[in-house]
C-alpha cells in the first residue's frame, strides 16, 4: 500500500474514528485503526464491535493495500507532524513507513484481516435532522441515563419516532430527561430504539460544528449515523425501555423561578455536601420566597430567592446534582417546577413539554 | 470577632494564602486560613511550617478578633458568593457565620491559638528584583531540581548573589540549569542559599502579573518575599549545595540550530520512547546536518535539520525530556550546542552564559 495525502485531512480523518477504539482491550486488533485504500478511496477505520466508524479522506493511493496501524502511536505521529504532505507505504511485513519531508517514522503494523469490518447494513428508514438539533437533544438528556450497568437498558437512551415528532428519554432511577423535537417530515412508520449513551457522546464529538445534516438509519439491531464522508454504526440495546407515557402531570405547587439564581445557590448549597454522602438540599416554598436550606457536619447553609408562587406552601427536599443537572441545560431564563408533595416527583418543564425533567425528592426529616 | 470586607478583596487574599496550606497533613490546624482581626489590619495567614504566607486585605473590624477556618471549603465558599460585600462574624465555640446578601453560610471554626503564627524574623539585607524577572528566572531554571527528596538540597535552587550579580542555579545529577542576571544595585555582602523549590513555584503563582518589584530578605534560616500587601517566610534548605564554578567551558564540536525545529524534532522523537523505559535520541553531526534518530519497540524515527556546524562531526546521545526542557524556557531564536566527545556533557548556552543549561549524554551502542 501506498498512499499520500494532506496533514489536515489525515488528522481530521484519525480524531474521528480513533472515537470508536477501545481505552482497553485485551484484541490488540481493536486498538488500531485500518487504512483501507483497497479500492478507489482512502478510508479510515476503528471498531470495538459495540461501535464502528468509518471516514473518507481526500489523498491519492498509488499502490492499493490496506494496513492496521496501532490507534495511539499513529494519531500521536500525525498530530506532531508539520503541516505537509504525508506519505504512508506498507513493505512486506507490514513495515510501514510514514513520512513528511525530512521527517521519517518506521512502524510495524498489522494485517487487516483480523480486523472486523463494520457491517454492511441496509439503509431504509431514514431520519434526518440538523447537526446542531442532534447534538443538543444529547447534550440535554445524556446525564440522566444510569451510568452503571446492572441496568444495561438504562446505560441508553430512548429514541421514540412517531407521526413528525421525535422524543428523547434518558433515565435512571431518580430522575427522567426528556426533550420532544418537531420533525421536518412525518416518519413513515413509528420506531422506539434504544441507542447506548456511549455511542450518542462519541458522535456528540465528532459532528461538524456547522449547520449540516445528519442522516439516521434504523435496523432491527443497529443504528447508522452518516454525515458528511463519514459512517458511524452502533449496536442497539436489546431490551423494552420503561414506557414513560402515563406520566401524571397533576401538581399542587407551581414556582417560577430565575435559572441562574437557582443554579448559583444550588451550587452554593452543595458546598456543604461531601460526595458520597447524600445530603439532601430542603426546599421550602413560602408565599413570594424559597428558601433553600442544607445542614451537614461540614456547617449548614441558608439563601432565600425570590419566586412566583400558585398553590400550596411545599417543603421538599432534592439532591442537589439532580437539581443542577437539569438547570444547566435548559436554556431558558426562567424554569417552572411543579410539585404536588415531599414524597411525588418534581417536575421541571416548559408549558408544552418540549423538554421535561423529572426529578425524585429525598425523604429527610 | 466580625468583619466586612468585598468578596473580590477576600477572594484574592484567600487565593493567595492558599498556597501554604499543605494538601496532606496530619494536623488539622495547618489545612486552616487564620483570619487575624486582632489589631488594625485584617490579615490572612497559613503556614504549612515551612512556607508561611500572610497577606493584608482591605474592609473593616467591627469586633476584633481571630479565627481559624478549613482552607477548602472557606475558599470553596468565598468563590461561590456573589460579588458583594460579605461579613464574617465569630459568636461562642468558634461558631463563625459568612452572610452576603440573602445567603448565609454557618461554620464551626477552629481556635487561633494552635495557629504557628509565622515567625518574626528582622529584615536585613534586601534584594530588590523586578517580579517579571523573578517569575522568568525561576521558571527558566526550577525544572532541573531533583524531584525526589532523598538528596534534599537538590530539591531547592541556589541562590547566590555577588557584587551586582544574582545567579540561580538548580540540578538534579544529569543537568544543570543557570541563569546569571544583573542587579540594578551592588549586593553589600556575597551570600549563597538554597531556597525549597516548592517555595519558588508557589511564589511564582502569587506574584502580582504587572511590573511591580518584589523584595526578598535574607537571614540565617530563612528567606522573606515581600510584594504588595504579602509577605512569604519559607525556611531555607541546609547544606552545601555543588560548586559549579569549575564548569570546564571547552568544546570540539559548537552547532547553531533553529530553537523551535528542534523542540518539534524532539518532541517527535520522543513520542517512540515510552515513558519509563530511558530511550534516548541519538544526534548525529555530520556537516551542515543534524540527524536525529531513535529505535525502540515501538518503532524508528529518522529526521534531519540543517545547522551551523564549527568542529569535528559527533555522535551523541540524550534523554529527550532533558533537551526540550532546556529548550522550551529559551527566548532566543536560535541556540547554540556545545560538545565535547559522546561522554562529556553537553551546554546550551548564549555566549556571556546569561542562560546555561548542561545535559549530561546517555551512553548507547
Amino acid at each position: 500500500m501506498k498512499i499520500t495525502c494532506s496533514k489536515e485531512a489525515l488528522q481530521k480523518g484519525v480524531n474521528i474514528v480513533s472515537k470508536a477504539v477501545p481505552q482497553r482491550t485485551t484484541m490488540a486488533i481493536l486498538e488500531c485503526i485500518l487504512i483501507d485504500a483497497s479500492k478507489d478511496q482512502i478510508v479510515l477505520m476503528a471498531n470495538d464491535t459495540e461501535l464502528g466508524i468509518e471516514t473518507i479522506i481526500d489523498g491519492e493511493i498509488t499502490e492499493r493495500g490496506v494496513i492496521a496501524l496501532d490507534a495511539k502511536i499513529f494519531s500521536d505521529i500525525v498530530r506532531k507532524l508539520p503541516d505537509d504532505e504525508i506519505t504512508i507505504s506498507v513493505e512486506e511485513n507490514f513495515k510501514t513507513k510514514i513520512t513528511c519531508g525530512k521527517i521519517k517514522f518506521d512502524l510495524v503494523g498489522k494485517s487487516g484481516e483480523d480486523f472486523s469490518y463494520i457491517p454492511v447494513i441496509p439503509r431504509n428508514q431514514s431520519l434526518k435532522l440538523s447537526v446542531i438539533t442532534l447534538k443538543d437533544v444529547i447534550r440535554q438528556t445524556i446525564f440522566s441515563k444510569a451510568d452503571n450497568e446492572n441496568n444495561k437498558i438504562l446505560t441508553g437512551e430512548l429514541f421514540e419516532m412517531k407521526d413528525d415528532m421525535l422524543r428523547v428519554v434518558a433515565l435512571d432511577g431518580h430522575r427522567v430527561a426528556m426533550r420532544t423535537i418537531n420533525l421536518r417530515e412525518m416518519v413513515p412508520e413509528a420506531k422506539r430504539v434504544v441507542i447506548p449513551g456511549k455511542t450518542l457522546s462519541e458522535v456528540s464529538k465528532i459532528l461538524p460544528g456547522d449547520d449540516e445534516d445528519v442522516e439516521l438509519f434504523f435496523t432491527e439491531n443497529h443504528v447508522i449515523f452518516e454525515f458528511e464522508k463519514t459512517t458511524v454504526v452502533s449496536r442497539l440495546i436489546e431490551g423494552e425501555f420503561l414506557s414513560i407515557d402515563q406520566m401524571n402531570l397533576d401538581y399542587t405547587t407551581k414556582i417560577k423561578i430565575n435559572r441562574l439564581d437557582l443554579i448559583s445557590c444550588v451550587d452554593r448549597a452543595s458546598l456543604m455536601a461531601n460526595e458520597g454522602d447524600k445530603k439532601p438540599i430542603i426546599l421550602e416554598v413560602t408565599d413570594d420566597t424559597l428558601e433553600l436550606k442544607i445542614s451537614s457536619f461540614i456547617g449548614s447553609m441558608d439563601e432565600k430567592i425570590d419566586i412566583e408562587k400558585e398553590g400550596k406552601d411545599i417543603i421538599i427536599a432534592f439532591n442537589p446534582r439532580f437539581i443542577l443537572d437539569a438547570l444547566r441545560v435548559i436554556d431558558d431564563e426562567e424554569v417552572t417546577l411543579y410539585m404536588i408533595n415531599p414524597k411525588a416527583p418534581c417536575f421541571i418543564r416548559d408549558e408544552e413539554s418540549t423538554y421535561l425533567y423529572l426529578i425524585l425528592p429525598i425523604n429527610f426529616n
